[in-house]
């Protein structure tokens, strides 16, 4: 069984490691995955973007913290998908774009048992208290329902994007992620209809290094329209 | 058995990656857990205070390696602690704080039998060539008195830091940590009485906010006194 | 069997989680080493030098994804050498030297079996679409013979850097790494018989502090002379 780490942690530290640690000690069978740390902190929208990519590996347990509100009242939750994959972290919408590219929510909890925990919890860092060590217990066969109750879906926080559409002939996207190499990502999805000025018939949410060009942190461009007029996307 | 890194290096450079090399050549079956990379260079009291945090974590084999004296006749340590770690690293005072986390000194030994080395010796990388190869011999068996002779710990270089104590009513802290989403860390143990202004009656290490706009890199801080007048700490 | 993975790619970003991924998805028993990663976007040159440290290692599977190439018709490419290593990536040059540093080429293919690639392949993700597949099906017992037809090393495009030669009594040296501690790195090799300023009669490709002065980005150096004109090199 895989467990894939997703946080706005600070690259290998310490928190990451205690992480790894405590699910290595619950769990000593599973492969822990450090799937991306180091996001920049507090941002849902990019823990979002990046979290959904997980859809290009095997079906696994994937743990999200970003985690704004650790320490409040928000709901810790486990969603399984109709993938199979089982999703966990806050209740912050960060993981609802991750849930509906793994085939939507198979059953939906909220992580209250507290025999999945790791005691004292810490008010200030429930991935290690509470996140990894619900990852670790269903990885080493831990039922599901023995999570939490189960929520209903239309009580949670609302994802960070939903997809763009289009408005009189343009898309007007949003800027979800931004890579290393200044590619920049668009909540345009492959299955929207819209045609890539690059690769006609076929846009990705891989957007040209042109787009980039724009000036950021404005988030809401107008997708290159006026630069490739033959191909108005 | 678990060896966890803590080092100065880049993360997830070349360095770090032989260390974890040479582990799983020696000890296959050893999990290498990256429990905290790219720390200050040679900064031993964020060193120090990073590691004091695997009391969080399972018994372990701490290798930390933040040497500003690799090449010259530092000596190179293991120290068995009472819960049952052992704590690897040069003699610089970073091991002296995670020692005391996890109980105390049980045993102390200078690494200095050549068969847990790798050859040659670097001048510039003890990392890879001492300190990593001692601990995964040891995951692999080896008896811990075979890594060297006995030593005193009278003669070792002292912590970097010790907890504060209160003068006149006051605290006069030291910041030995800044983490990535601005919280500060005092050398005020959760043992030592002090209250915290924000959580009244069991002081944190884990400091406010507030304090992150103090001025740094001074290093002194009178504690939020002026701040939180009703709550002196 | 152990793989290294050696990236331009973000540190602990998703890009290497998913290469991670598919790896374990086909190789579950490989371990993966995260070599480096974060290497400065499609720098060939500090890729080659990184690289090449795995000799001091044991011998592995290397995967080595700096690719300024990436969705044009450059070759994939494994190579074995003769201490046993496979060494794979981009036909770019960045390969060169650590295969030099591993005993030469035993045999040389380019990556074109579609059996052992990913599908679809994504035209800027080879990474995660051929390389790493490569590297996990040849860990998994896959014939080297398997990932495609031979190419003659005539054609491959040369190494980004070359051991300097001394001219007129002098080194003209290329600054091919700065690591995080301000060492720099020069391509003289231990085997050139240039004496070191500071170790004379053993040069060393670790080049002192004082190097690290001169005007970066300025990479070529008169390698010291003036500074130390006891010991010119």
């Amino acid at each position: 069984m895989f467990i894939t780490l997703t946080t706005d942690l600070k690259m290998q530290s310490h928190g990451v490691g205690m992480m790894e640690a405590i699910i290595a000690e619950i769990a000593p069978q599973a492969r822990v995955i450090h799937y991306m740390h180091g996001i920049a902190d507090y941002d849902t929208t990019s823990a979002a973007r990046l979290l959904e990519t997980v859809r290009f590996i095997m079906p696994a347990i994937h743990v999200c913290v970003c985690d704004p509100g650790v320490g409040t009242a928000r709901r810790p939750l486990a969603i399984l998908t109709h993938r199979g994959d089982i999703v966990i972290g806050p209740d912050n919408g960060a993981l609802h774009p991750a849930v509906a590219a793994l085939g939507g929510t198979a059953e939906l909890r909220q992580i209250s048992n507290p025999a999945v925990m790791r005691h004292p919890v810490s008010a200030v860092f429930h991935g290690r208290d509470v996140f990894c060590p619900t990852a670790a217990h269903l990885a080493h066969g831990l039922s599901f329902q023995l999570v939490g109750e189960p929520v209903h879906p239309a009580i949670l926080v609302p994802a960070p994007y939903t997809d763009a559409t289009p408005e009189e002939g343009r898309w007007m996207a949003r800027v979800i992620h931004v890579d290393k190499f200044g590619n920049t990502h668009l909540n345009i999805s492959k299955t929207s209809g819209a045609r890539s000025p690059h690769q006609p018939g076929a846009w990705s949410t891989w957007c040209s290094r042109e787009v980039d060009t724009c000036p950021l942190p404005t988030t809401h461009l107008r997708a290159c329209q006026a630069r490739h007029a033959r191909d108005p996307v």
